[in-house]
């Protein structure tokens, strides 16, 4: 009995009835394998494919090796882009060239890019509007259930690069943007959370055109109600919270925002 | 190890315990066989019968043959009318005999309807408001385990039928009505993809007492963003659409609204 | 093969990627068995421990006995606050020790508390924000792969209260709290059902200082549209709704909120 993970995440929306179609490819039922798909997210917002990028680099480091990561944030969708599968770090992840991939692939370490051509792992009629359904969804299934990386194509040297800010530090500053907002307004950012021992306890979090005093902390419940934290989050990088409050309210920012935290 | 697969639509609402209690049934563990839900959607609003008929037809042709479809938007609970389970291409359907499966089980082909009686398929506890929970999710599960269509009640020949308009083509106009809308604001029809071909590649859509001028088109990426167009939808109906924009708010109208297309 | 069931109930908010995180440790595939996760609710106001504990309580009873029920509410996360598993009714429930799973537990019956400690049962690393995904979950996962109860830690004899308001009965007179309120506006209370039978069929409804007529009714159907009626929940309880309407907005009131049925 063979058993595979599958991740999805698209910007379908919840409740959509694409997940649904998605999940109906994924899903059926194969002899002697059984596949589980969870849901990393379904709330990107349309076509922002670095929210999605983000979303999906916090997620991956969780799942298990061998889990398949399948990605749908796609404006490009029936037209000339590439489809990729990335193998990295143990973990395959299939979307299209977008810059989707991009973070995950890193964070999971050493991609190898490919380009999905073979036309064994489509649905026989493909929508032009729905790749998700009908390219994407049959090759994650098929790789779930043991099809070779290496058979879905040619390697690709030049995979589209996602356009964000890479993290900077300098002399106790740190820079980089919100990379995701939960539904508490914690604002997770691209910053290392090791970083954050360059600076002291008390520190300052710059953002939209304001300055704010902060409290290095381990954890939420270190600080008082109210208080604006800086902490490293539960995905590895650095965060802004206010316990019991919104930072994301607090500070009036939101993903891709700069951000700078400093002594 | 047997496998099946359960797709589930209702109207409780996403995120809601209902949901829940039902899985819990569906997916209680069965020794030798594995069922696996897939979520249809629960978003169709309140007890319209017609949004979930539609929302039904859509999302069942993804899904293989074998699928047992349990389908749970029902005013009538607790009352005299019928539960039904209905076989159509090879697929089951599950649900109250108010319309709801009426257009999935066309969709699928020459449906077969039974009553739903058999004694033996119902938890031994009925609650009068929860029939999704005790009557329909226990029938679906032993459909899916293998329990035989046949046995469960007597055939039923005068199904209730979904008060729909059907689609109509004349002399270059196509008549029907928006069936679905998703996150994307983008709109399904009731009219059949085919029929698109009757028209040029400028159209005009009337809708909501207005005319707008729209673009016959393959796929999104065919248009420029903002313009309106008309393509084949994934499920294979006429779909109205604006490119990185939203179709319902620019024709403003919504699901169970009448529309026609033009030369 | 094994198979097992686990529920998850959070605060973390639909669509949350902290809950793909959480079932990405639940679901590793393990050897030679299976898996299954049912969401309870993942839109528990957030921090709000009564609310979790009513929505368990609600729930736990359609889950078949060997269920593993994770709730995660948890605004003390990282503090000194307890881990516990309890054991009851042939259920077991894994969550913070702040109340959470007390009602449930008691439902289920004659539970039995332990403290979650045993060292195997944790990820490697624990992110002090996140024992959701790093204690409670594979603590969960365990258990339902069949790890001895009596094994995560030593007995606890002094689990935190939840403080709550039990219902009273009195003279023709129930008294209760607003427990749950659902999509279509209907709200469950802590009032046993069975109790509705001190009540005649005409009853009066107090809630947030005003007083309603209502019909005493078997189900929704019984009752004409628009009309308050109180009945018998499918959570066995006592359930304030309004047919084809919102009995929320209709009282005026919450989970919560106190709420008086008499003669």
């Amino acid at each position: 009995m063979r058993s595979g993970l599958v991740s999805l995440l698209t910007d379908f929306g919840p409740d959509s009835r694409y997940v649904a179609e998605v999940k109906a490819v994924l899903l059926a039922p194969a002899p002697g394998a059984t596949l589980v798909v969870v849901d990393v997210g379904h709330g990107v917002r349309r076509h922002h494919v670095r929210e999605g990028a983000y979303l999906l680099r916090a997620a991956v480091h969780t799942f298990p090796a061998g889990t398949v990561h399948l990605a749908v944030v796609d404006p490009g969708v029936g037209t000339e882009r590439r489809a990729l599968v990335v193998r990295a770090g143990g973990h395959l992840l299939v979307g299209p060239d977008n810059g989707l991939l991009w973070l995950a692939a890193w964070t999971l370490g050493r991609p190898e890019f490919r380009e999905l051509v073979h036309p064994d792992l489509r649905r026989i009629q493909v929508s032009s509007t729905f790749w998700g359904r009908d390219v994407f969804a049959p090759a994650a299934r098929w790789l779930a259930l043991g099809f070779p990386f290496e058979d879905v194509g040619p390697p690709v040297a030049d995979p589209v690069l996602l356009p964000a800010v890479p993290p900077r530090r300098e002399a106790g500053r740190l820079w980089g943007e919100v990379a995701l907002s939960d539904t508490f307004g914690n604002l997770s950012t691209n910053i290392p959370g090791e970083w954050l021992e360059d600076l002291p306890e008390c520190v300052w979090v710059e953002a939209a055109g304001r300055v704010h005093a902060a409290r290095r902390v381990r954890t939420y419940g270190d600080a008082e109600a109210g208080q604006l934290v800086v902490l490293v989050g539960s995905d590895g990088f650095a965060e802004v919270a206010v316990r019991e409050g919104d930072a994301r309210a607090t500070l009036g920012c939101a993903p891709g925002d700069l951000l700078v935290l400093r002594a």
